[in-house]
């Protein structure tokens, strides 16, 4: 720590978004001078990184120049330009998490064959590399309605992903190489944040309970603790430490599960990076995820995972039929409430379910928390 | 709120200390641009701030020249050339706290009428016009030992402030105007730091107990919540509220108060601004001192005072015989502490007792949090 302080260390994050915002924000209270790649020059993380660079993170070019410009590089999304990473790492670069991390996890496919190999439990699946190959086996009475299709590469925030019920609904197939999952018959979605250092340290962050709102496909609002048993919450916190530990990564790993109707706890999928549904970790950890993410790509020790205070998260998304200039409403009145923490990421332009903050509600007991979310959701709208 | 976030309003902050930093990182989470007007490019607030104009605080043409460009205009030290800031609110620019409480507040002989006029109590005291004045009444029996020095103008930190024991001290008096007040019998020293908005609503934190370092003068570490009975903290707090609302001051109001050996509350001194011990409110409680700042100028209602969990604050101080370019030891140990949290305000420069930083310690306990506290101080060293 002392020693990347002194020597004027340059972090460089690939992506500017809400998520390299949050990192940064912790990064500013260390004194750590922070670089950011992204194609907008307005990307929310611009209005607190010490340099900005113009680029795209899908071109070869743009990462590699922008690699050579920093002495450690992470980043806040997993569609990157892998091979300017493979590049940059074969040339003395220290990148966190690792490129072959990046692309297991960029890769759906791979990634489920990863959990088969290492007997982590995931809803039953099969890989197909087009969409005629999953027709053909329609046909053929090989697979059969409901199933779940997640294209193998380039998903985010739910986009990627096409639950299939019947014949009827064959037309919403997806284009390209795809994971198809028996539908798990879902209870519950939980996540867990696992974090990892250089010297193998690991540490869970408490389990959350990730509630939907099934129209946009997007976390509807975020519970934590969760009101799960203390057993699955157990086990699915056994299984993020087994598989940070099994990849042996640096950095974070954000795991999903679903809790099915039996109780069965299955890894739905995990993202290597700072992650949604742990934006209450701000507020209610005593340790935030973007701290603990820079603790462990820094080598640093890991901070405790100790919960504050129960926590409702909710995401600020943009209003269904607006899309350009943001305006909001309700954050005064929602401001007023205790324990209600404002999160505004500064993106200019609103889109239907477009992610434009989060509020965190920090309470005595969660039943209080959830009472103020709930306030909170009729107040707050983001319009044009 | 909303208003202030789709106008792209621009927050001027005169002074980039470490308290301009950390409103600014508060300010980043609801998107609003900051200026801030420092003499130094590389000021603690200029690794965060959206633009930095470099420009001397006791300059006139600077200080008129940051107000034409900012929307709301407000301050994190006292001293500032007042005559810009009035010139700037006859031309119509917001100056939040406004000038004339700053001007009352500069000058600590004007400060203390303030109080006896308002039978606020403090220590008795008289004013001089200088040194000569003060020897004068001394010969004539007016003025005895031991008592206290302080210039009315210009004093920080510590700095402006003689103790006078004896007439072989005498030579430890300053120059200037002077208010000399009787030498308090100290038992304790707290502060209070009072938050008020343009609606008139009012907020105190809790009172915290801050232990000195008499050799530097400066605040050795700070207890919240106070160890002193609930009787004279809720005197403190009621005192601060007083205050406040006399002044009909927007913004913060930080008070700081001597309890004597006969249990007597007395004001030492305010500050409207955000305050050193106040650090601690930014983990320990549910709104921190900064976004207060904020919500106060802003006329946004007041957040929640409440404490989350007991805090220590430690200073990090410059080492004595360290003047040079800053190296830090102990930082990776103390981290590895539950619930130590670090600040590093980016000074580049240290020098004896300077406040490059300060720690937090958050426990269960205030008994934890203390041992905490002094584990961090054995390890934490600023050197060159």
């Amino acid at each position: 720590m002392e020693n990347l302080i002194t020597s004027h260390l340059k972090l460089g994050l690939i992506a500017g978004g809400q998520l390299a915002k949050m990192i940064i924000q912790e990064a500013s209270k260390w004194d750590i001078t922070t670089y950011v790649l992204d194609a907008d020059d307005h990307c929310p993380a611009s209005s607190v990184a010490s340099v900005c660079v113009r680029g795209d993170r899908f071109d070869f070019d743009d990462v590699y120049r922008f690699g050579k410009q920093v002495d450690i590089l992470t980043f806040e999304i997993e569609s990157i330009n892998v091979e300017a990473l493979h590049k940059l790492k074969s040339e003395g670069l220290k990148i966190v998490p690792d490129p072959a991390i990046l692309e297991l996890i960029q890769d759906k496919g791979a990634q489920k064959d990863f959990y088969r190999q290492h007997n982590i439990s995931t809803a039953p699946y099969q890989i197909y590399a087009d969409k005629a190959e999953i027709l053909t086996a329609i046909a053929a009475g090989q697979l059969t309605f409901p199933f779940v299709q997640k294209v193998r590469k380039g998903g985010y925030d739910g986009r990627g992903v096409a639950v299939i019920s019947s014949a009827a609904e064959l037309e919403n197939l997806l284009e390209g190489a795809a994971v198809i999952e028996e539908k798990v018959d879902i209870d519950t979605e939980i996540a867990v944040i696992a974090a990892r250092n250089r010297r193998g340290e690991i540490r869970c962050f408490p389990a959350v309970e990730m509630v939907f709102d099934h129209t946009a496909n997007l976390v509807e609002k975020l519970i934590c603790p969760s009101a799960i048993s203390t057993e699955q919450t157990h086990q699915a916190e056994q299984i993020a430490f087994q598989l940070i530990e099994t990849l042996e990564m640096i950095g974070l790993l954000a795991v999903e599960f679903f809790v099915d109707k039996q109780g069965n706890v299955l890894v739905n999928e995990a993202a290597p990076r700072t992650h949604n549904s742990g934006h209450h970790t701000i507020e209610s950890v005593l340790t935030s995820q973007f701290e603990q993410h820079l603790r462990a790509i820094l080598t640093l020790p890991l901070g405790s995972t100790r919960l504050k205070m129960p926590a409702v998260m909710i995401n600020l998304l943009g209003e269904a039929g607006h899309t350009g200039p943001v305006r909001y409403e309700g954050l005064t009145e929602s401001m007023a409430i205790e324990g209600v923490k404002i999160h505004v990421y500064g993106k200019k332009i609103t889109r239907p379910s477009r992610k434009m903050g989060h509020v965190t509600i920090v309470s005595k007991t969660m039943d209080e928390s959830l009472a103020k979310a709930e306030q909170v959701k009729k107040l707050i709208k983001v319009k044009t």
